[in-house]
């Protein structure tokens, strides 16, 4: 039986000029892996009817089903629909349905008079079969041709995400019998990739040639993901699960979890496991850790608040952290993050807290302090932990570091004090 | 002349599977267009040694500058390097400076004992240029074939980025007689795409062929871009110039922006432009505000903090809202907004406050409140506003879209009050 792939088209000018950074091929390619469907390639052209047209035909060589987003607006620079119905050989038609949901959304919930660019968002090929998409006025198409389907999605993520899980997928699941997928991820953090592999060598080789193991190096972490594929959906489990388990073993005591979570959701899982709280107070993160912890439903359950104390009068006049303190040893110090997360969980009344403060960059620097220079604290009620980092990159994965580490630092604190 | 133009290839599972997304693409991309190199195609392929050699032949019949990220870090599903060898004809052997540079990072910075997978690091094809990986330990690697180069880079991003900035677009300026390219970028904010494209038509018709128009939504802003190419590079300028004044003109009141910027530089930048301050009480955006506001160097002139009320306790007890405000009115409400702008902006001394509470989803919801359900309020020392939106979508989204509005109400507010 032959297997059944996909390949991924992402159509826009926004996407070749880097004006944009593509989420929806990350997230399309996920489902379809998880019901069978490996994507083997991606692909991104401009607005270009020659270059879309030729990928078209180059891609479709390669799978069996052709993903295509963007290029379905409502503007000039949108060619993908008259492109896509003379491709397959067409006639644009008014789409009855289509329109009435347009007309539907225009006056019930933007309330605005529709314009003939909107009217037109309802025009569809006649050869293809119309997916009503829910969020938004541009409908999905899906057309076959010499046994591959080619579905054509809009760009903004909401809306193609709505017309894949309502549309495609089920579509996709019925019309194909495809090969079965199973992935496993662990998480470790705290070795470097190389190391990690001298570690697990062993297991690594003992691999049987149909499971590949994958390193993803990731801000400290190293996620180490198993895949295996083939027919026989049981006993491709089995044999994923037993080797997962000897990857566990030979990872050890730097497994931090053993699924594909981030470590926002591992500090939040364990909180709520105990039954406890926390809460930050945040200089040079601004709000960053506060907003990781926040980004999941349910974090109402073991997260307060944050206190971003951006400037020093913020850190004496909210956090109330002696003035001295700030005068003597400095905002970056370990003495003002000991303050910090001390105050942070007497404010707050939580069980936990975490404290950062540091020097981000690009400017900012001493001699003492270069840039990069970070102080974090990790509070709980019988103790405060410290630690110093010396981070050498830019802002943004300075930021980003920063958080991490200090989420790792109360998982730690956390595990150590059962 | 013929025009020079870029692929990229991004190499690697985690790319086909959604475990990780590309943002390398985009930032080589912007660097290429910036030096007048158009990116036609991007194309991602897994770890697999006949997709990756079949990906090299197909596109560097489209491209003379095929850059490669990813697949060269030292574990065993790194394929990359021995495949470029082999692609290229050439013999693996030893790169002596290469072998020094990787032994000085691990005896000075990492202080940790190199293993043979770090050494291996250092072997490099003989029939191409090295170029050195300041940033880490795995060097780029520049190939010519019939008038083409081939460039392989790792995949992590700042090490790319370094590869690219001191070797890669050095040597493509020199190697090539590059096209001009131009860009205008400006933002608009509260005018739907199509309402947009109707104003514009006129200005939108006027455009000459080589000068193009593209929409680019996003959050409630959209973005207009015009791209200019050609050879005389003042020329260019002058006529872009001018197309882009009567864009500004046609967009009208819509306008934000004139420069591709993000909404919190532009409420950086007014606050800078009148010297003062801005803090925030976030609740449902769990300190987004206050990231977006701190990601940028020098936010700490304007900005002095946040108080993240996640809870009622701390909306009540730090940010002192009075108790029978929520009581009645309950958290989501304009009065409790209205109270918590004011404290901020008397807690925490500031020129102006933003407060948000919202129900962010999936769950949380009421009858009278459902799930995105949000009020804002914005205030300086004469005024506070309010504002309720009722957004529709996932949490993630109705965080971002929370912040956005919240940005561009205080920007609003400090246009409005010059």
């Amino acid at each position: 039986m032959e297997k059944i792939v996909a390949t991924i088209i992402t159509i826009g000018d926004e996407l070749l000029i880097g004006q944009v950074i593509d989420t929806n091929s990350a997230w399309m390619a996920q489902e379809l892996n998880k019901m069978g469907v490996p994507v083997i390639r991606r692909v991104a052209v401009g607005d270009s009817w020659e270059d879309i047209w030729n990928t078209l035909d180059e891609e479709s060589k390669k799978a069996s089903i052709i993903l295509i987003t963007g290029g379905l607006g409502p503007t000039a620079d949108d060619i993908t629909k008259p492109l896509l119905c003379k491709y397959f050989g067409g006639n644009m038609i008014m789409h009855q349905p289509t329109l009435d949901h347009v007309t539907h959304i225009f006056e019930t919930i933007l309330k605005r008079p529709m314009i003939d660019r909107n009217r037109k968002q309802a025009e569809v090929p006649d050869n293809c079969r119309v997916l009503k998409n829910e969020k938004g006025t541009a409908p999905g198409m899906l057309f076959e041709k010499d046994g591959k389907i080619f579905v054509s999605l809009p760009g903004v993520p909401h809306e193609m995400k709505g017309l894949m899980k309502q549309a495609v997928l089920p579509f996709i699941a019925n019309h194909f019998q495809t090969t079965h997928i199973e992935h496993r991820t662990l998480l470790t953090y705290g070795i470097g990739e190389s190391f990690l592999a001298e570690r697990i060598a062993n297991t690594e080789e003992a691999l049987p040639a149909h499971i590949k193991l994958a390193y993803l190096p990731n801000y400290g972490l190293v996620r180490l993901r198993l895949t295996a594929s083939g027919f026989n959906k049981e006993a491709l489990q089995t044999e994923i699960s037993s080797q997962f388990e000897a990857l566990k073993k030979a990872v050890g005591p730097y497994l931090i979890a053993d699924k594909d979570i981030s470590m926002e959701q591992i500090v939040g899982n364990l909180l709520i496991d105990k039954n406890a709280t926390v809460s930050t107070a945040e200089s040079c993160t601004g709000g960053y850790i506060a907003h990781l912890l926040t980004k999941y439903p349910g974090s109402s359950v073991f997260y307060t608040g944050s206190i971003v104390s951006y400037s020093n009068d913020i850190k004496q006049e909210i956090l109330q952290v002696p003035s001295e303190v700030i005068a003597q040893k400095g905002a970056v110090s370990e003495a003002t993050v000991i303050e910090m997360a001390k105050q942070c969980l007497k404010l707050m009344k939580t069980d936990y807290s975490i404290a950062v403060s540091g020097i981000m960059g690009p400017d900012g620097g001493t001699e003492d302090k270069p840039v990069g220079t970070v102080w974090i604290a990790v509070a709980d009620k019988k103790q405060v932990k410290t630690q110093r980092l010396q981070l050498r990159y830019d802002r943004e994965r300075n930021i980003t570091l920063t958080a991490m580490n200090a989420l790792n630092f109360l998982r730690m604190l956390i595990v150590d004090n059962p």
